[in-house]
């Protein structure tokens, strides 16, 4: 069975978006490949699917989208994305958002949006089913740390952007809870730092 | 000319320390060798000089200790230290306490504790004097964000520990200014990542 895996691009100092929801700079590693002529490229990329990238940030992306059979996300990660992923967004699984706002489901290209209302491990309950084996990636600061504390995330992967924001939202704010971690893998890629951890065990 | 490096080692939620300067977990790293059996060993560790490590962790403290030549600390970090440290304490160079209770300087072993009571830029500009050619390490959050926000940091120095701590302080508060870095090199090793930035400007 799959994991479920906490996904987002952090600055240094903590954070995964401006206040204003700004995400500028934040998500260029996306964009950035070792090399202008390098030999691998990715096939999907948010938002600029055309764009072919090459090298480590590409191989990176490639496992994250391959090894991922549904995502669930924060309405407000939903809606800063909405525009950007055009109409046919790069996620091409069941995508879950959580949300105080019924909406019908939706369908983009290959992507299926469907809005829970009921809570997070409800979305969570539905996106583990779409998966089936694959990986739940879960993207927003607010969704993961309502998973983290529930004691429900498997892996945290944190691409560490070198910059320090000085301010916005936190996507580690204080848990009040100790969880302990294992460093699964760090990947060294241009702008970028790809951390993977594994979830050890909740302390007291 | 050396440069003047914040070196801390953080948890992955930002805090170099618990509410109660609690700090276990946080530099077992120090002590983490990659084998039993390693053939090489640091030569100083803070608080426990017999102890002989082996490995990576061991190569980046001798990296760490070698390239130093003068220390500047918050009085929060020196009164933290002075006990575990001992009679014999591991820095071996100048050590510049910022601090607003005046007190004599202090030697111990070949380490030698200036209390400077007119500010940090004064604690820097002894400590550059101090160390000629060698890097200025900083270590407490405060200092270290006191630093940033006035400029003066050439390079950030984490050793990004494994772990969730819930809560603490915060090694990067709302700074209120975006700082851009560029990553110098990054090293994994037993429980911990080795992550080294430069200060590459200062941003709007």
């Amino acid at each position: 069975v799959g994991s479920v895996v906490v996904d987002m691009s952090m600055s240094l100092d903590g954070f995964v978006a401006r206040l204003n929801d700004d995400v500028e700079q934040l998500h260029d590693w996306m964009f950035t490949g070792d090399t202008q002529m390098g030999a691998r490229s990715a096939s999907v990329l948010p938002g600029r699917e055309s764009f072919k990238l090459s090298g480590t940030n590409a191989e990176v992306l490639d496992d994250y989208f391959g090894t991922t059979g549904a995502f669930v996300m924060g309405r407000r990660w939903f809606d800063i994305g909405e525009r950007p992923w055009g109409d046919n967004p790069p996620f091409h699984v069941p995508v879950f958002v959580v949300t105080h706002r019924a909406r019908a489901r939706l369908t983009k290209g290959e992507t299926t949006f469907t809005f829970v209302t009921d809570g997070i491990e409800s979305a969570l309950r539905q996106a583990k089913s779409a998966a089936a084996h694959k990986n739940v990636l879960v993207g927003g600061a607010n969704v993961a740390q309502q998973l983290i504390k529930a004691g429900l995330l498997d892996e945290v992967q944190i691409h560490l952007v070198p910059i320090l924001f000085g301010g916005g939202r936190r996507l580690f704010e204080d848990l009040g809870v100790q969880i302990d971690l294992q460093t699964v893998r760090v990947i060294e890629a241009p702008g970028v730092t790809h951390l993977r951890f594994r979830v050890a065990r909740r302390g007291s």
